[in-house]
C-alpha cells in the first residue's frame, strides 16, 4: 500500500478502505508518512467528503494511536459529554455534579479556551487550588471514589488527531465536517465513552456557524457512534448570542456556582437542564426524558448537585471555601455599565463579538500558551427578544486594564443591535439528533 | 500576507492575485513556505482549478525563480517546439534540423524518458560523444554560430517548478492541467522561448488520455502564451499508437535519419512537416503556412534537414560517421518478428503498452535515473486501419536478453487488436489551437 495511492483515491472521490485508513493513520502517526502527504490528504478529504463509515474507521483509527482508557471495571456506563464550543459556556461545571447527584458517575476530560472560545479548565482554575492534571490512576481512582471527575488530558489520547489537527491549522484544511467529527470522536472513544451528549453549538459564536453546517457534523457524528457501538445523541443549541450572563473565567465559575444554587439564569438553567437529562436517559439512570427532567430538577432544587460540585472541587485540591462564598472569586479592578444607547428591542447580541471583546480584556488567548486573566470578562445582561430602555445597562465590562474599556465599549456596542419592531426570542435549541 | 490564507482562498474556489501567487512561489522556493502547504495547496488547485489569468501568473512567478536565458542577442525571434511527450516521438531531432535548414535558428532543451514516454536526449546519447550537458555560455555561442542546438537543461530554469513537480508527484497532484500547464511553459519562457509550438498528444500513449483534456491544456497553453506576450500555438496530435515504426533510443536516431534522408514513415513525416511549418509561420521565415510547408518538404527533399543534422552531431561531440552509417547505431542481439495471430483489420496498436513493452526491455525507466540500452526496442510494423494477412510479421522485438522476448510478444499480442471490419485509419491531428 503507498499513501499516493490513497490520496489520489480520495482526491478522485471515491470512498478509503478501512484497511487504507488504518495505514494512513498509523503511518503518519508514526512518521512514515510525511506531512505534505497528510496535508494534501487532508485538503483532498475536505473538497471530496467522506462518508461515515469512512469517517467511523477514520475516527477508531485515530483513537487506537494513543492511550484509551477502560472505565468498565469502574463505572457501569461510561457517559460523556461534549460541548462543540462557544461563548459563556460553562455547561460541563454545573451538569456533571447534577448528574452525579442523580447518581450517574461521570469522568470528563476537558479542554482550554482558544480564541472567541472558552474552555472549562480555564472557568475551574480560577478556584485556587484546583488541579486539572490528574494522572491517568488519580482519574481513576477519582471516578472510582467519588464518581466524579473534571480534569484535563493528561493521557495522551488520539495523538494522531493531535498531529493531524496541529497540521490542519497551518493547511486550511480545519473546516471539513468529516475531520472535524472524527477529531472529537476519536478523543471521547480513546477516553472511554459509551455514550455520549454532544452539544452541537450553531451561530456566530460556535465553529458551525450555519444551522446546516451544525446539522451534518451533528449526524455525522451520531452515525459514527451507531457504527462504532456507541451511544450517541447531539443536541442542535444556539449559539448566536452568548449562553447565560457570564463571559468569562471566574464570571463563569461563579454563574454555575450560583446555578447550582438554584439562582442560574433562564437560558443557561434550561440549557444546562436538558444536557443533563440526555445524559441521564443515556446513562440508564431514568427511563424516560421526562424522569431524567424532573431528576436533574431535583438536583438543582435540593442542593445536590452543589453538593455534588463541593465534592469535586475538595478532590481535585480545590478551596471549597469558594464554592460557600463565591464573592471570593477574582474580581476585576474595574467594573463599568455599558448603556442601551436607544429604547427598543433587543434584535441582535452578536455572540462572537462578545467573545473576541472578552479576549480582548485579556479572559482568552489568540494562540495556544498565552496566559489568561480570570477575573475579567463580560456579562452580558440582555438577551435577543427583549425590551429595554434607552440608557438601562445591557452590559458591564469587568477590566484590568483602564485602557481597554473604551475599546470593549465600543466593541460591545456593535455587537448589539436595537430595533423599533418586537423581535423573537432565539430558540435554545434547534433540535435533537439521535 | 500568510500562505495559509493563500491555501484558504483557493479551497474555498476563489482565484488568486498576482501578488498572492508571487508570494507564495517564492516563498516555496526559498524555503519559507513548508512542503505541507504546498501539498495541501496543490491539491486545492487540482480540485478547484485555476484560470488563465492566475495560471499565467503562477509560470511567471516560476520561471522566474531561476535563471533565464535572453536570445534577443543572438536570434532575431526565439522559437521553441514541445511535445506533451509520447511514444515513438522524435520529432525535435529530425525538426531542429529541417527547420534550421529553412533559416530558422533553434536552441532547444530537451528532456529524458520517464515511464512509458521516451525523452529526446536518452535517443540523441545513442550517437558516441554526443554532449547533452552544454553549458549556458556553450549554449549561446553554439546558438550564435550554428544557430541550432538541442542539449539538456544545465542552468536551473524554473527551479520552483522542479521542486513543485517533484512534491506533486508523491502527493497526487500530478493530473492538474493549470499545474502541468505551468510547469511546461515556466520552462519554456525561462528559456527565453518568444514564440512555441506546443505538440499535445492525446490517447492512451499520452499524458492527456482524452481529447477533450488535451484541448483543455493546449487551450490554457495558448492563453498563457498571449497573456505572457509569446506567440504560442499547439498542435493536438494523435498518441493512440505510436508515432512512427520505431519505439527504443538507437532505432529512433535512426529513424530519424532516414527521415531526413527522405526514407521516413508516412506518419511520422507527415507530423514533421506539420510541426516543422507551424515553426517556421511563427519564426517568420515563411509568409504562409502552405509557403512554410513547402519550404520544410524541401529541407527533407534536398537533404539540407540533414545535413543540418550532421552539424549538430559534430557541433556538441558527436560522431558523424553514425549519420552516415546509421547501421552503426547500437544494435540488439536478439531480433524477434512478432506475427499477426489472424487475418483482418488492424483496429488498435495500444501506445501505451508498446512503451511500457519498450520499457521492460530495458529501453526506458521506471524511475528517474534508472540505466537505459540504448539498443533495445520494438518496431511496429502495423498502424490502425490497415489489413493484415495472419502471419505477416506485425512487430520487431529488439531485445538484450532471451528471457525478455516471450513477455514482450505476449504483451505485443495484447497491445494490437486485429478485427473482420474495416477500420478507419486514426487521424494524426485533431485540431490547431491558436
Amino acid at each position: 500500500m503507498r499513501a499516493v495511492d490513497i490520496i489520489i483515491k480520495k482526491r478522485d472521490g471515491l470512498a478509503l478502505s478501512k484497511a487504507e485508513i488504518e495505514f494512513f493513520v498509523n503511518g503518519y502517526t508514526r512518521g512514515d508518512i510525511p506531512d505534505y502527504q497528510a496535508s494534501a490528504w487532508a485538503m483532498a478529504v475536505l473538497l471530496q467528503g467522506m462518508d461515515a463509515e469512512e469517517t467511523t474507521n477514520l475516527t477508531l483509527a485515530m483513537a487506537a494511536t494513543g492511550d484509551t482508557l477502560d472505565l468498565s471495571s469502574v463505572v457501569d456506563i461510561a457517559v460523556d459529554k461534549h460541548s462543540s464550543g462557544g461563548v459563556g459556556d460553562k455547561t460541563s461545571i454545573a451538569v456533571v455534579p447534577m448528574v452525579r447527584a442523580c447518581g450517574l458517575p461521570v469522568g470528563k476530560m476537558s479542554g482550554r479556551g482558544l480564541g472567541f472560545s472558552g474552555g472549562t479548565l480555564d472557568k475551574l482554575e480560577s478556584i485556587p487550588g484546583f488541579r486539572t492534571n490528574l494522572t491517568k490512576d488519580e482519574f481513576l481512582a477519582q471516578l472510582k471514589s467519588l464518581g466524579m471527575v473534571l480534569t484535563g488530558q493528561s493521557v495522551d489520547l488520539a495523538p494522531a488527531d493531535g498531529k493531524l489537527y496541529a497540521l490542519r491549522d497551518v493547511t486550511g484544511t480545519v473546516p471539513s465536517i468529516p475531520l472535524i467529527a472524527s477529531s472529537i470522536m476519536s478523543k471521547k472513544i480513546a477516553a472511554g465513552a459509551q455514550a455520549i451528549v454532544l452539544d452541537v453549538k450553531t451561530g456566530n459564536g460556535a465553529f458551525m456557524e450555519t444551522l446546516e453546517d451544525a446539522r451534518r457534523l451533528a449526524t455525522l457524528m451520531v452515525s459514527i457512534g451507531e457504527l462504532s457501538g456507541r451511544n450517541v445523541v447531539a443536541l442542535l443549541s444556539d449559539m448566536n448570542q452568548p449562553l447565560g450572563v457570564e463571559v468569562g473565567n471566574a464570571l463563569e465559575m461563579k454563574e454555575a456556582i450560583l446555578t447550582l444554587r438554584g439562582e442560574g439564569p433562564e437560558d443557561f438553567v434550561a440549557h444546562c437542564l436538558e444536557v443533563a437529562s440526555e445524559m441521564l436517559v443515556l446513562g440508564k439512570r431514568a427511563g424516560s426524558k421526562a424522569e431524567a427532567r424532573a431528576m436533574a430538577e431535583d438536583a438543582l432544587a435540593n442542593g445536590g448537585g452543589l453538593e455534588y460540585l463541593r465534592k469535586l472541587i475538595e478532590a481535585q485540591g480545590g478551596d471549597v471555601s469558594y464554592i460557600d462564598h463565591p464573592e471570593k472569586l477574582p474580581v476585576a479592578p474595574l467594573r463599568v455599565n455599558v448603556e442601551a444607547p436607544r429604547a427598543g428591542y433587543v434584535a441582535e447580541v452578536h455572540a462572537r463579538t462578545v467573545g473576541e471583546t472578552a479576549v480582548g480584556l485579556g479572559a482568552g488567548r489568540m494562540k495556544k500558551g498565552d496566559p489568561i486573566d480570570p477575573a475579567v470578562g463580560i456579562s452580558v445582561l440582555v438577551k435577543v427578544g427583549q425590551a429595554v430602555e434607552a440608557g438601562r445597562p445591557i452590559f458591564v465590562i469587568h477590566a484590568r486594564k483602564a485602557e481597554d474599556v473604551e475599546p470593549a465599549r465600543q466593541a460591545l456596542l456593535e455587537a448589539v443591535r436595537i430595533g423599533d419592531e418586537p423581535v423573537e426570542p432565539l430558540p435554545l435549541f434547534y433540535g435533537l439528533i439521535e
